[in-house]
């Protein structure tokens, strides 16, 4: 009997998108193991390489001012390197920006968006959260003072709503520690019953089965006396315990029936362990994740030549060359000795360079994500108010929305911005075809079978799509494991004095950590290089 | 085989301290549901009584300016009533303090100590945390205008170290997600193994049970080609995923034996889902719990009359009177229509007061918890500079210790405060005995087994011990469940015209929300009282 692991019905998160391009090529996911997927799940690099040693009175050109460019910048000008950095935007932060009041925002199916949430309201259409163990990002915001604040990433009382799964749960929301403790509660009933009449296939003495049991019984708050589960504290309360007699002691909530819960699929939302790059303590800037791109640019947005676009790198012997051209038209050259281009593959395969075949069909062989999320604003509060939801998320296997995000700031305010949708793929080309008020009304006519509230309370919305944002054209790198074999190391090796740098260059892609930490390696390989001329 | 729910060698939480009493006193946990413990975990009352009708110029005299008392005098004051509060102490709040520069307690072994640490850090020496279900405490600072932030409650990169287990993880600090993996990854694989051989004892159709069996895999993070446990990616990595090629993916890390994990106990920590009353969302007031006193008093404190004890309190046919003392030793008398008496048991049943010997008998049933925390000032925040560690709790089973928890604001900033202990019992009691001085150091030396910067980055500290606290004489009621069948109803109802609220007239004991919904409870039977006279 053989078990695939089960990505049809469920959620699809960015990870699990990730999965699906894999087995869709071929790779089995038990096999090849996570990191051989190209994504990886944590950063470990915590500090910038040191650049000590004469830089010599070398000039290098910077291409774009995300947070690559921007670390970059930031490292070689401190070591003492010329640097200049050219950006096509008219300001820095390549995806790390952030939605509020006024912002802009015209695609490439030419649909133009201004926000229009109130002050203090934003969303982060791009990156919206640092995992505690992403050290790199860390390092720049402690640098900076860039204030953070938690951002809550898993809510036991957050809603899972599945209408693909059978039985009765099926379209209905139920709260994720309900159905975590009546899964977990069964499965532990059924491992402690099997335990306890010696039909474990595991050499353990009897006094290491009782622990075992023990452990069992803890784990499933089932009944020692007959190891049944009928109901954790942890699923709710049918009556909440409060003040006197009534209603007092409150009374227990009755657990979902073993079938039900696993037709419903909603399991598929639970994980013994969470995975390792969404675990808690996750955190967000204050006010905004661009205030991390601001962070930089207060460093070094001196550097930066914006509203500038890239025509052309050259290089010789010598040096490189960019032909450039400024937001007026005018054209001009830069010259360096070297090169730091963290322009996304997806746009760099567009600009005539000076580059072996090998390195274009390399760069050709990455595809880019298709991406589409949607800040929808509402005039209350109502998943607080009215359902005691604090953060975290909404998961559910409606297509295209997978998840419905709640605002980690602005606690108990009068309004507050939802994350209507977070689509990927197929999904996120198909609403992304959509006029953005349709779009607006794909995610409300969704959100409205999980809250009664929704239509109701929306007010406006901005959509914002990545695959057609001029100078992204794509969410982050999708490397098939065929394409991390080999198009990847030639372009991480990059070409003669131009290195490239960005999330595209790491295993963290999609995670500002991929796109600092691919800069730390430029920069110290590119001093190395330096090191070593006489 | 009868089994024990393991309360033993684990962490002593607070709710496990209520456990073992229950315990103590012959009452099986099972058996008895939990609820039998007259320790609740959630709240859903979520607004006050409506208070229509006439108030008749009738006056209310408050005991006490603890949010039971505030809340009180907060809603019968908006009805119409005359209310007057009387409060011993020189400031509002009761329970709901914390400690910051310049905050000076003497306790009643004649301790005195005064916080000194650095503007802008605090310890939450009493109520520190706000369930997403105490929807009262969550009403009153929505309505005063409360800012809340959220409070890391659950941190699966925090420590576990058990010291008091067996074999090579005994006295060594692991990560709970490390753990969490481990036991539920074996468990998951065993569970698997027995299903797919047809051992379950369940009347699963074949059907079902391939379903499950996928469930469990998907749990586990199993192989689903044999079922096999071998590491989960949720534990961490041995070398973190990054850039370019080295680390590029990273490498996984190895998980421990299994008779290793068992033999720790360290799973006591882990729970299939998370307790009601400590599950996710938790929210803190930012700068520290007592902003909801003040926000109370900035509603009510013109009606409190502070520094004033209270040394009588009689009744009669037509009112109560209480006789009080200020500061500077002024007696004087308040009469009043009826009296709702906040101040705690174990305080009040050390006053003069005019009750039957069966209302009094049924005070001094009620033991009262002995506990003390302590704050400790450290000069760096290694916990998240060196372990990537951002607030939660480090579970212990050291005695008097139970959980070093570190805290959920000043993220990054330079020096943060910890929790060093939450002693509970006898443990407390012992505590406590000590000087200011040497409890620091008793916190200090465990710490250090866990953190080796502990010591180091010590700079100062500021202990509490509830029992030793002239007005409170403990940290909350502890019923017994006997004491709850037979005294909570008498005390519930009151005594004539005094009627009493607080923490200990809730199922919710020792949490904010308690005081509140007790609070609301009263006033609403005084109020339907006064409404039934002509």
């Amino acid at each position: 009997m053989e078990h695939q692991v089960g990505t049809g019905a469920g959620v699809l998160t960015r990870r699990r998108f990730f999965e699906q391009l894999a087995a869709a090529g071929g790779m089995s996911l038990a096999v090849a193991g996570l990191e051989a997927l190209g994504f990886g799940f944590g950063s470990a690099q915590a500090a910038p390489p040191a650049l000590s040693g004469a830089t010599k009175g070398k000039k290098v050109v910077i291409l774009g001012a995300g947070l690559a460019g921007m670390t970059a910048a930031y490292e070689l000008d401190k070591a003492g390197y010329q640097v200049q950095v050219i950006e096509a935007r008219s300001f820095a932060g390549g995806r790390c920006q952030t939605a509020r009041k006024g912002f802009k925002y015209t695609d490439l199916a030419g649909y133009s968006q201004t926000c229009d949430f109130d002050e203090g309201h934003y969303i982060n259409h791009g990156p919206w959260r640092i995992p505690y163990h992403h050290r790199s990002t860390l390092y720049y915001t402690k640098l900076f003072g860039v204030p953070l604040e938690s951002f809550v990433n898993d809510n036991d009382a957050a809603y899972v709503y599945f209408e693909k799964g059978e039985g009765p749960l099926k379209g209905k929301p139920v709260r994720k520690g309900e159905v975590a403790a009546d899964a977990r509660g069964y499965a532990a009933e059924l491992l402690a019953k099997c335990a306890s009449r010696g039909n474990l296939d595991a050499p353990l003495s009897a006094e290491d089965r009782a622990k075992f049991i023990e452990y069992v019984i803890h784990e499933g708050r089932l009944n020692p006396k007959d190891l049944s589960y009928t109901g954790a504290e942890g699923r709710g309360f049918a009556v909440h315990p409060g003040a006197g007699i009534d209603p007092g002691p409150g009374k227990p909530s009755a657990p979902y029936a073993f079938k039900d819960v696993l037709d419903s699929r909603a399991w598929q939302v639970l994980s013994s362990v969470t995975e390792f790059e969404q675990q808690r303590t996750m955190l967000q800037p204050v006010g905004g994740m661009d205030q991390i791109a601001k962070g930089f640019e207060r460093q070094v947005g001196r550097l930066i030549r914006y509203s500038t676009n890239v025509e052309k790198i050259s290089q010789g012997p010598d040096g490189v060359s960019v032909a450039v051209r400024d937001a007026g038209g005018q054209p001009s050259v830069i010259t360096a000795d070297y090169c730091i281009c963290t322009i996304p593959l997806s746009v760099l395969r567009g600009i005539d360079m000076d580059a072996t075949t090998t390195f274009k069909t390399a760069m050709a062989d990455v595809a880019y994500a298709p991406v589409n999320k949607i800040g929808l604003q509402m005039k209350r509060r109502f998943w607080e108010e009215d359902h005691a939801i604090y953060g975290g998320h909404v998961y559910t296997d409606m297509p295209g929305i997978n998840s419905i995000s709640l605002p980690s700031y602005g606690w108990q305010g009068q309004k507050g911005v939802i994350l209507g949708y977070y689509a990927f793929g197929s999904e996120a080309a198909r609403i992304s075809a959509m006029p953005p008020k349709e779009r607006a009304a794909f995610a409300l006519a969704a959100g409205q079978k999980v809250f009664p509230q929704y239509q109701e309370s929306f007010e406006n919305a901005f959509s914002f799509c990545w695959h057609l944002a001029e100078y992204n054209l794509g969410g982050w790198a999708e490397w098939s494991p065929e394409a991390r074999a080999t198009a990847y190391p030639a372009l991480v090796n990059g070409e003669g004095r131009v290195y490239l740098a960005g999330e595209h260059m790491s295993y963290l892609g999609g995670w500002q950590a991929g796109a600092i930490e691919s800069a730390w390696q430029q920069v110290a390989r590119l001093h190395a290089r330096v090191q070593q001329q006489v």
